[in-house]
């Protein structure tokens, strides 16, 4: 079984502390962080204090030595690149250095999974406006990992135990997300969906898919990109061979594709029109609950659904139930 | 304690059926509904077979005579301007005779609620289509009550037992809602939200507001509405001496509000920038639960958060739980 490797964030969140916590609890087996030494033993430092258990840092040369390290020790592989000072930022500032720190780690974590010495990539939350100020021309994750790893299409879906989204357009403002919404667009979203359910065994996917406007226009008369766009990509998706439905009432499509076991879902994925549309729904219930899941990448890469969370940074008390849940769906759909 | 007067909604939706079922049930003491006698024939005798109970129909001539209608009978009050042969539409289909005949029950309705002959109204759904299909200029109830009561600016509120959320604009294009989003109807969202929470007995409420784009436009970073226009109305609430908060990230700021016995919620209530922000957390863990309340009217009106479910009408399997809430709802609104 191939490591995971886990990229640290921004050094000024709570990505460190997460990944800490996480190993310490002995939650995490089989991987190791790509990250900058100094930083992660500030992390541990801080596990340590609050949970009172020692946390060691291991430096490792290769993904493979991460099995050699010991229980509740931190194995940390250093990639190229790195500035110096990071671990001397203080937490919950947008640091330059900290963006170029993380953009740095998920490069170099893109490269173990390109030339398959890693299982699967989880990443840890980064800070747009750090990566911004870095000089880096992506708005975020999704964007430069798609474009390390020269991929085609990729989509953000969303995913809890009661719900999987699938987001045409993200990190864009409302107004470009409109624009975003195309034939093309939509269609890709859903031939991407259906090839990600495929082939971690759901054979005949149902996907949903939300309209843009209020009651998915109510026959054009709030808007019509139902008519003109969806209904049309839907419909080609289907010719496709593809189970694609709707469009449907952006505000009811999530409860009836909600699986609890009272409730078993209409569906099995929802495409949402845009960011809010998929993620107000996932997060309702809890972000802890929640994985972010890169669809069309050439490997499996997750992610926790929350961000660096400034405000917690350093203090101890951020929760890595969410980073645990990424890793560990990691791992399923890297097998699968 | 003055009556409720129901409006029957759309006769070929689930309206009427839902209605019949509520009073069949003796859910609705002292209320009353304006309707067509026929229709509500019709309506009572499918909840007759489904129920297996008799449930006569008793036409009254003012909303006083309401409470000498036994229990177990369905009074109604018949509007003028009905058009003949409401009761012979088929279930299901988009009538333009059935938007006159619910347009003129909502508007006798709201003369009684001006004359003070009721002391609120609850309305059954309505279908935006066969309203537009009527001639009528207004895409919705609210923008008709609106009208007819010749009210200053009023906002939808959606409400279940977890959450409050007042929006800032209802049945437009996404397009238009962006549009929509002015300092001035922020800061009149923020102020008919305040002046409703007081008059139902909350004297200083926790308002957060969501920003409009991803993650509230991290900074400008996508979209800069937060920027120039949703932070200042804010701040102009607080020197008006509102306790505005935000803009907050719209995935979030909802989960952050919701109350439930292990989680308190962060806020009292959530102004949301457009309809499916707001609608899609309170109707993600069922409608049944979900109440819509029009805020800013000299008269106090709610509504189940359903629509007219043209695929279940007149099956006599609707349910009518969220008919049930919103009129408990004007009950308690009315009298506080």
């Amino acid at each position: 079984m191939q490591p995971l490797a886990i990229t640290m964030g921004d050094a000024c969140g709570i990505g460190p502390e997460i990944i800490a916590m996480a190993f310490a609890r002995g939650a995490l087996p089989g991987s190791f962080v790509v990250g900058d030494v100094e930083v992660l033993r500030r992390a541990a430092a801080i596990v340590s204090s609050v949970e009172r258990v020692g946390l060691p840092v291991a430096v490792i040369e290769r993904p493979a030595d991460a099995g050699d390290v010991p229980p509740r020790c931190l194995p940390v592989l250093v990639p190229p690149g790195l500035p110096a000072g990071v671990a001397g930022l203080p937490f919950g500032r947008v640091d330059a250095v900290a963006g170029i720190a993380a953009a740095a780690c998920i490069r170099h974590a893109v490269a173990l999974a390109l030339a398959r010495e890693v299982a699967a990539i989880v990443t840890a939350p980064i800070h747009k406006e750090a990566l911004a100020a870095a000089g880096e021309p992506y708005p975020g994750h999704t964007e430069l990992l798609q474009a390390e790893a020269s991929a085609g299409p990729v989509r953000m879906m969303l995913a809890n135990d009661e719900l999987k989204t699938v987001l045409v357009s993200i990190h864009v403002s409302l107004r470009r997300a409109i624009e975003a919404v195309s034939f093309e667009a939509v269609l890709e979203t859903l031939r991407i969906a259906q090839r990600a359910a495929v082939r971690w065994g759901q054979a005949a996917p149902r996907i949903a898919v939300a309209g843009l406007n209020p009651h998915a226009g109510e026959a054009g008369l709030f808007g019509d990109e139902e008519l003109r766009i969806i209904a049309p990509a839907i419909a080609a998706a289907c010719r496709e061979g593809i189970d694609a439905r709707g469009p449907f009432a952006p505000d009811t499509v999530f409860m009836r594709a909600r699986h609890t076991p009272e409730h078993p879902g209409e569906f099995d994925v929802v495409v949402a029109m845009y960011h809010d549309q998929g993620l107000i729904p996932v997060k309702y219930l809890g972000v802890e609950r929640g994985v972010n899941v890169t669809l069309g990448l050439p490997f499996v890469r997750t992610s926790p659904d929350h961000g660096t969370a400034f405000d917690l940074a350093g203090s101890g008390r951020a929760d890595p139930a969410s980073l645990i849940a990424a890793c560990q769906m990691a791992r399923r759909l890297a097998v699968g």
